[in-house]
């Protein structure tokens, strides 16, 4: 296995996302020469895709990545014909052009993102929601395609977090709220966080993209990308709590868990070999708060 | 459980196919009401699919199904961008549509087709081509609507059989070979097979839309419908031939065996209660091959 990224190309989908930023940051400081494929905002690093996909071929013809790590999703609360419409698209739809255009530029290295929210129960495919559903069909076809001479890893990611991150997950809900000192409605609480700061999940893709390197492992193996300990959100309220020193106003139980809440993330997926998260939570949520600290006496300055 | 079909309404997608057009005839022969829903020539007890399924809903509002059976399928070589494109809405989206149709209008039993081909060893989930990948993606994404209302039970379909079949199977290719003394050039055959009799195939149909009544069975079952003894395309070809009393001149060997060719059919997913193939394979490719005698009399003579 070769233990450099140095002068590998690759291609990140999604690189407009909070993965796939930080990811084209870490693989470029890493040696690898990186672009992104996104659809909307292509900086000057990044191809912009064909609403159609139709110029995939063209990008890879273009960049010839060696490989390509796709964090590109779209996840919407699937109520209507067009939410669902639009996961179908971007979850299957795109990937299958993506894997078949590169079958025909004879690419064969792909790291995917898969999601934890797959096995709501751990150990077998169990959909949290229809997002999750077409995560599993993509991670599915990506299997048929490795059967036709593709090699791939996907990661089921569970949460995941780090500064400035404007996804609206729940861990920077709570860290906005406490500095804002505004009241924020939750569930009851008690259900269990598996929390990996990004620096750590971009090392794991590193990791990855060597590992793909090795012919001699299985052509499409599934690691999971999971924390080592699990805090519950009441838990972390408090540590946030404690880092601020302020009070937070949160009103526990004035929302219901959601439908299958997953109290206790688990799953039998291992880490993949050669990597373990090593931010300590406690040390990420402070630069997570610090960062926040930051943005807002910009924005209150500004 | 009620034990009658009496009365019961039931859309069939793919009404025009070998499976969809057996079973709106066997339904209505045990007292069901059916109709069938399909993308091309339809019938006067068929209802017209959109392009894009926007009329879904305006059709379970019409037809008002207590049940809904989901036979339409679409496989290609999956080679080309269109291929999968096509597979994808067919397999994938379509189904989706009708599914969140069915909720909104409060049509809570489904009972789908999947395919053998969804586990190539039989226990997990591997798919024997893009085909089967989509059918799996189709399988999670009725798994997620169980947990919103639905009630499903979905059959891992094996081979099927029956007289006046168009759709190109290899037992009609060699029924038809032997009758027009034509040579047909084939793999090795010694793939064995588990061929399933389609009126045997309907009654299981049945058997699900009766237990679909029945609260206390999981919300989404998987049964297979695979026959109870298999045979390899050699010793069919030996049937045909003692049947007919006509010499076969089949090129075993002629073609290699299709990429991951399923050898020796087997799965974990057992049968539905209350079922089990009747008609005997000898009977069966009787039927057939008079069938195939009748229709050529009838091409000569017309």
């Amino acid at each position: 296995m070769p233990h450099s990224l140095l002068g590998k190309r690759v291609l990140v989908t999604g690189a407009n996302g909070f993965l796939g930023s930080r990811l084209c940051a870490a693989l470029t400081a890493k040696g690898a020469t990186t672009a992104g494929l996104v659809r909307t905002n292509p900086g000057p690093r990044a191809f912009l895709l064909a609403r159609d996909f139709s110029n995939i071929e063209n990008i890879l013809t273009e960049f010839k990545p060696d490989a390509v790590v796709h964090t590109a999703t779209r996840s919407t609360a699937g109520r209507t014909a067009d939410e669902l419409g639009d996961m179908i698209r971007s979850n299957i739809e795109f990937p299958s052009h993506l894997l078949l255009a590169m079958e025909k530029q004879s690419i064969r290295h792909l790291v995917n993102c898969s999601s934890s929210w797959q096995a709501i129960n751990g150990d077998r495919f169990e959909p949290f929601n229809f997002y999750a559903a077409t995560k599993q069909a993509c991670e599915d076809i990506i299997t048929d395609f490795t059967h036709r001479g593709l090699r791939s890893i996907s990661f089921r990611l569970f949460d995941s977090y780090g500064p400035d991150d404007t996804r609206g997950k729940i861990l920077q809900l709570v860290v906005d709220a406490v500095l804002g000192q505004r009241p924020l409605q939750m569930s009851p609480g008690y259900q269990k966080l598996a929390l990996v700061h990004i620096d750590d999940i971009c090392r794991a893709f590193e990791q990855a993209l060597l590992r793909l390197d090795n012919q001699t492992v299985p052509a499409h193996e599934i690691f999971s990308v999971c924390s080592a300990s699990l805090v519950t959100l009441r838990e972390l309220v408090i540590m946030v709590e404690g880092i601020t020193g302020l009070r937070a106003s949160i009103e526990f139980g004035a929302r219901p868990y959601r439908p299958l809440e997953i109290m206790d993330p688990r799953t039998t997926y291992p880490l993949i070999p050669g990597w373990a998260p090593g931010i300590d939570l406690e040390k990420g949520l402070r630069d997570c708060i610090a960062a926040s600290r930051r943005s807002r006496s910009r924005h209150v300055n500004g």
